[in-house]
């Protein structure tokens, strides 16, 4: 059998049941966004979170720019601990490249990671670096800490709990979509107005500069506010399913209510895409979905939260079964899978 | 400027500057086996380290099994921390593979991870995996702790000192060599005598399943013995040379009391090889090169250690200035540069 009869999902299941389930010191292994880790020191914990970015996969080099590219991958990494309501803290970046790679490329990629990681006040430890043939090959892992009593895993959503999304997920999959038509020529700033290109210039931007929701995820721990919490990297439908897959509870979610912006919306009509879709299914936006208690409302949490904060749905009974109510009223089994490694 | 003129080590030199200084909870960023942060718990730190792996560089895949690539993988991390003198204690790994990679190498490889995992009492917590078009790249990242006061850094050599090393580096690349001449058609098994081929056998061995010194630097470090230390990767040379400079040494190698195994001997007569270059220049070995005040002998250390350990020199006032003396007694520098990326 071959990784792509398998899939991703499949790999990682079978890699999970490796973990480490018999370590005493091990709270949270393989299947959350960080591992969570005996710190030492009564009280506090550690995150542990690791992320792999490989060429023509994750980045296309005529696509961005290392500084952006360098930003990104340590972003990626910072959302995980963002999304365990974790602070973030040291990090080692190894480096798999061609030998015929200029040095002024390499050295923007760390400019990138640095800026990023002086925003985010963590220090850059370690690293290896490689020669390879063919594919530049990027991997962060990132260690955090966190109260041990404030730590918010996928697993605990509870019948009952309203579902929120910080931002306005699906942005990220518009600005790929942006990027990727310009690549391929389809696409002409110049044939923009100049609303439409500051719109797209931002979407672009939500895309290839994800902003990790570090001081939300904080502060959604340190109030226990929400009950379980991920981060919108693999589309919000996915995403969710995977609260719901760890909390043995289903979703309603109501379409009316998914955040579609503005600049998400004009850039669908251009593009002739739907923004429920990229609502939905789009990944990478890095914003945080959680679930918390129903007499939390939006507006409180946006306000304290100092980001949009977007009620989305509830969790319900149904064991895995994530449900969305069209605008129109009709309550439809929404599929949630996200972008999977292997499978053509 | 490409990356093939700056070299590996000079990008590292870019890099390291970049390091973590100014952050206080960074006991010791880039440059040395691990790096070292505060953990939080009085007295004790915790340790860091990472290792790439990249097909055709540091394995090929039909001169090893995807098992014993595993083991290979995880343990050049254990010996990061064994050389700081460190307890390993979790790790991620994350894998860029193809998608027509059959389920049961990955599985085998994992399989390997493991059973080294188990050996070592560390637990897998995370990891990320993604497809790649091309070449199969691995990166582990391993984290251990240490009382603060016990850490072995590469720093703390002073003239006076005496080198000592555990076991017959030389070995691991005599392995390669046997495995290569193998692969190439240049070396039938069938030629060989019994005592030839268990030679043969012990030497590949210890460059595919190469067994970190966990045991030993825990000792070394808990006892206070040595002064400096770090771990056999690049070459005892190049190694030595990165203690020299890290400490503001220099170092006079006795050739005649370097450890030429004796299935050492018998593959360089086989295969036209210098025993000396590659106890010298070999990599891959994972055994520790440390330095201790003189008053401690290699049969002592030997027997409280549990492996052998050679003194092989003494530490000098000569900044950086490596010597080997022959066993003719003719004094000669020593070129320090282990294997390098980059360069061609």
């Amino acid at each position: 059998m071959k990784l792509s009869d398998l899939g991703e999902f499949g790999l990682i299941d079978r890699i999970a049941k490796l973990s480490g389930a018999a370590d005493p010191r091990v709270i949270c292994g393989i299947g959350d966004d960080c591992a969570v880790i005996e710190s030492g020191t009564p009280g506090k914990v550690l995150l542990v979170t690791t992320d792999l970015l490989v060429e023509g996969i994750h980045f296309r080099r005529h696509t961005t720019t290392p500084r952006l590219l360098g930003r990104k991958a340590l972003a990626a990494n910072l959302s995980d601990v963002a999304a365990m309501g974790g602070s973030p803290h040291v990090f080692t970046v190894s480096l798999a490249v061609r030998p015929n790679m200029s040095v002024a490329w390499v050295e923007s990629l760390y400019d990138g990671i640095e800026e990023r990681a002086d925003e985010a006040e963590v220090s850059l430890v370690g690293g290896d670096t490689a020669a390879t043939s063919d594919t530049t090959v990027i991997s962060v892992t990132l260690l955090g800490e966190c109260p041990k009593a404030e730590v918010i895993y996928r697993h605990g959503a509870r019948p009952g709990d309203s579902i929120y999304v910080t931002g306005a997920p699906g942005e990220s999959a518009a600005g790929l979509a942006i990027v990727t038509a310009e690549a391929m020529g389809n696409l002409q700033a110049t044939a923009l107005g100049d609303e439409e290109r500051e719109d797209f210039d931002r979407l672009r931007l939500r895309h290839l500069d994800p902003e990790p929701r570090l001081q939300a995820g904080r502060m959604l721990a340190s109030r226990h506010w929400a009950t379980a919490m991920i981060d919108v990297s693999d589309g919000l439908a996915a995403d969710l399913g995977r609260i719901l897959e760890r909390s043995g509870a289903g979703a309603r979610v109501e379409a009316a209510r998914l955040p579609i912006s503005v600049p998400l919306r004009a850039a669908c009509e251009r593009l002739a895409l739907d923004p429920l879709d990229l609502a939905l299914g789009g990944g990478e936006d890095y914003e945080l979905l959680f679930t918390a208690p129903p007499d939390l409302g939006e507006e409180a949490l946006s306000r304290s939260l100092g980001i949009p904060v977007s009620w989305i749905g509830v969790i319900t009974e149904g064991l895995g079964d994530l449900r969305v109510v069209d605008p129109s009223g009709r309550e439809r089994p929404l599929e949630a899978r996200g972008f999977e490694h292997f499978h053509r």
